[in-house]
């Protein structure tokens, strides 16, 4: 018997929505060892032959059900994966009937729009948004920033240039950022550029501790790594966002999803796209 | 009557999976107008019992019940959602039972370790990946490019910079970009500084009249927007990928997502975090 559970996560489209809920499902049992392969784009019934012939050879071969997660629209490509020795969780069958039920008329069966390209005046809007958030990122460009949805601010290595970036392209909310200097910080009031700006900025803090750890991964033993400017830095950036008003969350223990759906939720922005 | 249906996507956490598999659904029913709202974070019974009473008022005012979709794990907070005037989309229940016979053990409903903070090497590795593709992007540097995962290449706009920032926020991948300029064009082969990394290159095309379209936002009535130049050198990538045998799909009708999981799978690479 193999140590872990075959799990496949299968979809017509980009595999997004079928991996996000299976990964949600699985770490409910996280004492167990998941060999996860995602599988996306499986949209004809040949492909979906194919694919359930090769787990039910991983069927064979562990000696247990692999689980098969599916968010597949059409029926028939869905019911090819449809095997004895498969245990398949059907995100789109299990649904789809109580929704047609509710809102009085049939689904459509069309495959790819909700990770699709929906219009070219949306997708551009969002790729306008990632230039935005690259063009302002690390205060390089502080003109336009009346244009910006949210400019983040913090001190360096704080977790601002990647919650820009995936603001952009998650939500395509244009986030500028700045770094707080430590002559900025020497001063509790706002660096003057900035003041203009004030509703709609927002800090991030980080532990002091942790901040010196991933400031040493990149300069070793200098006074920029150092705990105690560490800590100093930090202290003045907290002051400086209480003085303003400015909210400001902690990215110590969040993950980049969760900084950021964070600030939309606190700032209460809304999806751009 | 109100012209819209309301649809909430609720979530203990950041969102996305409520939102990610309620869109899918959503788009089956495309003829109809659904007004959208994700809540995220509700992780306590307090919490979920405002938020039910706001969306019976809600229902109230539309004379429709709301379509609430959820993956909170907690049962009680769940089951503080549970009323009369919501439709409850609970795709954690739906399943879980199902998973615990298979599994033969019980959900642990532990929240956020889906798009949470797992550990501290695996954020680390992330943020690294964001870093190298924000440092390697449009060809800017062309050294340590052995560390890269995958290099992306093609005219100027065929999408390389968004597709390289998603896979290394998604995926973890160090994805690096390299623009063809028209120089290069000149001649067949790949540019030389590149050649050494052919294994991992992946080109992107994208239709010259998109092309024109996007380049003449940028640069109105240039030569770089123009139809003919924008043609010449869609063929003359096009031509490079296919005289080396890089693997190339067209941009033109498809997401960020849709390029990048493509690449995923057709350069067989997988999750790095």
């Amino acid at each position: 018997m193999p140590h872990h559970r075959s799990a496949f996560f299968i979809s017509d489209r980009t595999g997004i929505t079928a991996e996000s809920l299976g990964h949600t499902l699985l770490t409910q049992f996280d004492s167990m060892d998941f060999k996860r392969e995602t599988v996306p784009f499986v949209d004809t019934v040949e492909k979906a032959r194919v694919l359930a012939q090769r787990i039910s050879e991983v069927a064979e071969r562990d000696h247990l059900r692999p689980l098969v997660f599916t968010s597949i629209i059409n029926p028939e490509v869905r019911e090819a994966l449809r095997l004895d020795n498969i245990v398949l969780i059907d995100f789109f069958e299990a649904f789809i009937g109580h929704l047609e039920l509710e809102l009085g008329r049939k689904a459509s069966l069309s495959v790819g729009k909700a990770h699709g390209m929906v219009n070219e005046e949306k997708y551009d809007h969002r790729i306008e948004a990632v230039n935005f958030s690259l063009n302002h990122d690390d205060g390089v460009k502080l003109k336009d920033l009346d244009e910006a949805d949210v400019i983040l601010i913090g001190v360096s290595r704080s977790g601002k240039t990647p919650t820009c970036l995936y603001l952009a392209l998650q939500y395509g909310i244009r986030a500028a950022n700045y770094p707080l200097t430590p002559e900025d910080l020497d001063s509790p009031t706002l660096p003057k550029i900035l003041l203009p700006f004030k509703d709609k900025m927002f800090g991030l803090t980080i532990d002091p501790n942790r901040l010196h750890h991933i400031r040493s991964e990149r300069r070793p033993d200098s006074k920029y790594a150092s705990m105690d400017n560490c800590r100093r830095e930090v202290n003045e950036a907290e002051s400086m966002f209480r003085h303003h008003g400015v909210p400001f969350i902690s990215t110590t223990h969040k993950s980049i999803e969760e900084i950021a759906s964070t600030i939309m939720h606190k700032a209460a922005l809304g999806r751009k796209f």
